[in-house]
């Protein structure tokens, strides 16, 4: 009789422990963040850069992430990110518009130093080997080039410049460019 | 005068080092693989999950990354992911559809094995704490889920079941439910 109630009690609070919270509710993470967030509401920022519009998704300052980070970048007709390198991953997903993804690659390419060019679309998607200098560029006159931008190890520190030789040449995380 | 040539043959080595290359082309960066890949050629899977569509945009085994790996999943009406948990960070961004997501959050929640449910939708984003149990449920009777996926340190271990207690319960990549 002793141990039937046990077995009951244990299966009472098994159920109370498995049913989930009635309550659509999505907060709060971090100091009141919502935990599902709309991407239209997010802030944007161009980081005194002309024709960029960057929105953090989730990322190591906001949201504490310590591996991962997530953009949403937008590049106006003409504009482009910056020639750079970092010292860890990157994917583009591009996902509006088109244009040029600049590359030199010291893993693939038999001269560092000399980009070569790739046609980028919407719907398709690209990595970037560690260190390998970068830009992308909306060479379309007509669109927006939108692209989501996932790196590993955030933050990332970024030595930018105008220069595809030099970024190739610069040793990682010097601040030459900064 | 041969300071003067020396400039000058410098300065036409410096041109041509940084002239791009004309060819427009996006191959090959490891064992044939394009460079930039068109997303809807891409290779899909269900890995046995019926109502499950899996791409694997870049990733650890086919393109050698080793800090973080991206996918495109699709669930049908009605399907979800497993109940599962990972000892990695994970980023989710919801292109088309609507749904639950249930977290059984150790880290934000009184109860570490009672999920919350949270509502997502098109164009919302949010992220999994490390070892948080989850799972993404296609509740919309309509529309198909999708949402693109973003983990660090691959390839993921899962350790995966159907009860959110014992996911919480279990250490860490235990084989428990494999």
């Amino acid at each position: 009789m002793r141990s039937r109630l046990l077995v009951l009690i244990f299966y009472i609070l098994s159920l109370l422990l498995h049913l989930p919270t009635t309550t659509a509710s999505s907060c709060c993470s971090i100091e009141g963040l919502p935990l599902v967030r709309n991407i239209s509401e997010l802030p944007q920022d161009n980081y005194g850069r002309g024709g960029l519009s960057h929105i953090t998704l989730a990322g190591s300052a906001l949201h504490v992430l310590k591996e991962v980070e997530l953009w949403l970048q937008t590049c106006s007709p003409g504009s482009r990110t910056p020639i750079h390198r970092h010292s860890c991953e990157e994917i583009f997903v591009f996902l509006n518009g088109s244009g040029t993804l600049y590359l030199a690659s010291s893993s693939h390419e038999k001269y560092p130093g000399k980009p070569q060019e790739h046609f980028v679309f919407a719907n398709s998607t690209f990595h970037i080997p560690v260190n390998d200098v970068h830009q992308a560029w909306n060479t379309n006159e007509h669109e927006d080039l939108q692209m989501l931008v996932i790196i590993s190890r955030p933050p990332v520190k970024v030595p930018f410049g105008d220069d595809f030789l030099l970024q190739s040449l610069c040793h990682p995380f010097c601040s030459l460019h900064l």
